[in-house]
């Protein structure tokens, strides 16, 4: 298999300039105006009439000469001659004289002669007459022809993307079509181990997301996107279809076969029919992006990972794109934010997905280009090469992700189906860390996370006046511990724990353990500590070491990092039993589900956000009769669910 | 003609209550994922599948068993026998054993027995074995199955709205077609004065701006807009219209006909064919809102002009629409700002277009439901009732008009030409306020705007070295007069001010002027100051004094508030000569241009704003050869362009 080492990394200023420096060449189409939403104007609008195009009354009432009204007062009120009534959107003429009057309705044009409007409320009729009682000075309740948009003005400029408003302005001066901007961008997916959504997912195949992003990515940018679907990493069908996409598209943008692995083509097909302009730019994650030129169409090879590829499509595409469309200022879409969590960095320039809470920002990367990096993080800040550490409290500027709707809390700590309830009543946007519950403890101490659920026992200590020995505290004493302040902690609800376990399984409960295999949950969670506990009671009870007990369950070590993977585990044959909540089991019916415990799952709160709208929701909800209703078996509120406990 | 009064209007809060207990109900279709962007999440989405579906390489290299590695180095490679090569997409099934690998590239299945990948940098083939220089541990550079997304697990909440990455997500776990909410909102406009845009505007009529901007505002809120068009003010044509919006909507907007005005019907339809919940709401311009249910389906009457339609849907209707499609949090698009402007209120509660330029705030409102004050404002702030006065620096909420793109440069003072080729070549989005020169001193004075655009005349003093008897400076001592500090003046350019006569006139100069009708500009333009200075200097050759000569031109007082009018009073005949610059003239056939003056158009800044990328990128562009060479005709740089003066 022949390899091809990558050229010379290109800088990323470098490459922004050579991205720049392509051409694009929109074209020039019609839409009609209420399919307008969102397009870029191709062309300035100077509009060709007055608005209004009429001298407008802008109350009801009666069209005077405003002299004629300079006398009047409410006990003298000035009498008129009633000429007839003008309703809006009539044309009926009549000239305003020294003593008459028009009836009039707003919106409608003021006659010739008269010069102000009178209000209704400071008028009666009587017998084709009308009395006036209050003055009125020349123009009052009178919009004048033009003095809203007049003739001749410039009303938007070309690179403009329509809105609700600029529709409006328009509408208003009568434009039903408007030119507008089409991009076409051609996206092409390569990769023999993609297959389309919807499609049977054989071994070793991945759904295509690049297709699907880019062309959202592209539609937000007020650019056309064109699907070419997914094409081989085969050198005569890949160049065939960059031709025919060639000769449609003002740009393309393909993703995959961009690395020197196995079968990666396209900078040599982009070597062949055109001009590369550069390979490789050197950030993390930029290193296969091929920049090239077929027959003046430009060509933008992004990485075949879906976050990688949208990393790079927006630090350096969806700039690109909106700059061609016409827009200079505000062809990135940024925000501010506040380092919520000191980084490291390996000291390569990289671009990280962060996510974005409130002002606050946390890395939000799962690494080799996992999917759930995107559904996690709302942008990415760029770390400047050389740098070993980002301290927390660093302002830093976020790029989005597009138009993205950030989340109203980050709660990290042990997964639960309760907060899936909560996130429901609550009708936040929940953005969840799934870090067990120590995580849970460390993130609110670091001050990363608003909330975090936690379920960690701890055993009776003698120096506590308030338990009995043998109790089981539950969070309490891990937040003294740990010494945290300024956190409350809000009593959750109670969950039974058990054994998870295949229907025919013998398995009865923890004595029925020894010689089984077992699948425990990782170091850190609650879970896992609360069997500990249950073990050490049994191994007392049978007189003999915790050791020699654990020792006898093969895999009492193991750690499986989700509940969801114990079930797999225990479903799949690899283990005998495993330990959950009651919830996973019911949700199976291949599992059965036994008892050992009932756990306290509650809420780590920092003090600073308590206050805040989103969390006073969470808490309110919480303490529902329609949460209490709505938890899933296994789980329950009781007589200390919402109870308060600070920690100065 | 039977006037109705409005019935008790409804407070604020109340308002809020009433349209919160409507009911809509969404209906949920099938939407294929490529057209999904922007929609509602109908349902929860719960991956069926692993992503990925099997552990994957996530490098390109070989699959081995790690402990096999452990002992290696790069002076003792390790050396393993070669089975084959699995690439991206191959199901090509091995099992690998001790002292064995597999060739293996990003993105492919790992083989059985394999626990780890050596990437290719450390690795070297020779006759069908492999050399290995550098220990892998158990689980490197693979990605296990579920370890991004695992099956079972709640990935989309519903009633998230779809972006970039959740669409990246659907595609990943092979979703193809999505369940999305639809909520049908029918959209009438009522009135006898409405016609189409693209249609013939008769007089007394104007264009129909509202089907349009409601169309792009609930669009913009996820939901589903149907037009239904015009419909007169005809009680049974209106009945006719609403059933037919009943039987298809889930919610129908009407506006127009809604106030007690002549004509307006909206509110005794509702109440015969239904029920009329609120009649008109205590906030300005909620006056004429009605809201009532006929048939189950909700109805909201928004007010007939284009502005307070718009403002009343942005405040009541948008957040209940988001909320209706499932959306709690984030339901109203506000951004939080300074008032940089202290404002006068009537009392009333109100609701107040506003411009929002750089967390700055101040009031849009052209007044009358000019539809100029929607593109010049970008949201409007809540002025709460008994308020007098809301002082400059008061922080502020601005609820935006949906998704506005806000401008970039807020530039005040007097109309120029010059300043579209500012705004084209520097691609920012100015948003001017015309406030005519001297205006333009005091809004830079006050902090509203960052940028003034003055050419206000001053004659010699005695006391100034710089000067000579009888010339004539512009700006400086304006800007000394108002004791200005912390600005800088920025020298523009020239422009030639003349009189506006039209092709067949006799005017040849200021000397023609007595006996004929002058329209002149308002007081404030720099514009009419300098005629006043040329005039005093004529009546100073004639020997006459300077009332003398005003008087013997009829409309000498007169104050035409921009250069259009202008125009249009000459080409009407009204006047026989106007007073601008040249660039008016060129642009209209009949006009002709009598030159008496050339004028210096200078920019004043605010010191504050000078180092600011846009004030930058301003002055770059005014100091650039394009700009010279693109200022239309009668504009000219000079050696003074782009020249700097303080005033600390």
């Amino acid at each position: 298999m022949k390899r091809k080492e990558f050229r010379e990394l290109v800088p990323v200023e470098e490459a922004r300039r050579i991205i720049n420096s392509l051409q694009v060449r929109p074209e020039k189409e019609s839409s009609a105006l209420e399919n307008a939403y969102g397009k870029i104007l191709a062309e300035e609008i100077v509009t060709e009439i007055n608005v209004p195009s009429f001298p407008r009354a802008t109350m009801d009432g009666y069209a005077v000469r405003a002299e004629d009204t300079y006398a009047c007062s409410e006990t003298e009120p000035v009498k008129l001659k009633l000429l007839g009534n003008i309703p809006a959107g009539s044309d009926a003429r009549f000239t305003v004289s020294t003593g008459e009057a028009v009836e009039i309705a707003t919106g409608a044009p003021v006659p010739e002669g008269a010069d102000a409007v009178v209000m209704v409320e400071y008028s009666s009729e009587e017998n084709g007459t009308v009395l006036i009682s209050r003055p009125v000075t020349e123009g009052e309740n009178i919009m004048k022809a033009g003095s809203d948009i007049l003739k001749g003005e410039r009303v938007l400029r070309r690179g403009r993307k329509l809105g609700t408003r600029e529709i409006g302005v328009l509408a208003s001066i009568g434009k039903k079509e408007v030119p507008v901007l089409r991009l076409p961008v051609g996206i092409i997916s390569t990769g023999d181990e993609l297959v389309n959504p919807g499609e049977n997912l054989a071994r070793g195949k991945v759904y295509d997301a690049n297709s699907y992003t880019l062309y959202a990515g592209v539609q937000e940018c007020g650019a056309f996107p064109l699907l070419y679907g997914i094409v081989m990493d085969d050198e005569i069908v890949m160049r065939k279809a960059l031709e025919t996409a060639v000769s449609e598209c003002a740009l393309i943008l393909t993703s995959g076969s961009t690395s020197s692995g196995a079968g990666d083509v396209m900078y040599r097909i982009i070597d062949e029919a055109g001009e590369t302009l550069a390979h490789g730019i050197n950030i993390k994650p930029g290193k296969p992006v091929v920049i090239g030129v077929i027959k003046g169409v430009p060509i933008i090879g992004l990485p075949g990972n879906p976050s990688s590829a949208l990393l790079i499509f927006n630090e350096f595409v969806a700039p690109f794109l909106r700059k061609s469309l016409g827009a200079e200022v505000g062809i990135r879409k940024t925000e501010a934010g506040i380092l919520s969590t000191t980084l490291r960095s390996e000291g390569r320039q990289q671009l990280l997905p962060v996510g974005l809470v409130r002002g606050r920002v946390y890395p939000a990367d799962r690494g080799s280009g996992a999917i759930t990096s995107l559904s996690e993080a709302d942008g990415f800040i760029e770390i400047p090469p050389e740098t070993e550490f980002m301290e927390a409290g660093t302002p830093v500027e976020v790029t989005l992700f597009g138009e993205v709707e950030k989340p109203d809390l980050l709660i990290a700590g042990g997964f639960c189906p309760g907060l899936d309830v909560l996130e429901d009543l609550t009708g936040l946007r929940f953005r969840t860390l799934y870090t067990g519950s120590s995580g849970g403890f460390s993130v609110i101490a670091a001050g990363t996370a608003d909330i975090a659920g936690v379920n960690m026992p701890s055993r009776y200590s003698e120096g506590r006046k308030e338990t009995l020995p043998g109790e089981i505290l539950y969070n309490t004493p891990t937040i003294e511990n740990m010494g945290l302040s300024r956190v409350v902690l809000i009593k959750g609800y109670r969950r039974e724990v058990g054994l998870l376990v295949k229907q025919d399984s013998q398995i009865s409960g923890l004595e029925s353990l020894p010689g089984k295999r077992l699948i425990n949950r990782n170091r850190g969670s609650g879970t896992r500590a609360i069997l500990e506990m249950k073990i050490e009671e049994l191994a007392e009870k049978k007189g003999i070491s915790k050791k020699e007990l654990t020792e006898s369950v093969p895999g009492y070590g193991s750690g499986a990092k989700s509940e969801v993977a114990v079930c797999e585990a225990v479903l799949s044959g690899k283990a005998d039993a495993g330990v959950g909540i009651r919830n996973c089991a019911e949700k199976n019916n291949d599992l059965k589900f036994v008892k050992f415990a009932e756990e306290e799952y509650d809420f780590l709160i920092r003090k600073e956000v308590l206050d805040i709208p989103e969390v006073k929701k969470f808490l309110q909800v919480l303490n529902s009769a329609e949460f209490a209703s709505k938890l899933p078996i296994g789980l329950q509120v009781y007589e200390r669910t919402g109870e308060i406990i600070p920690f100065e």
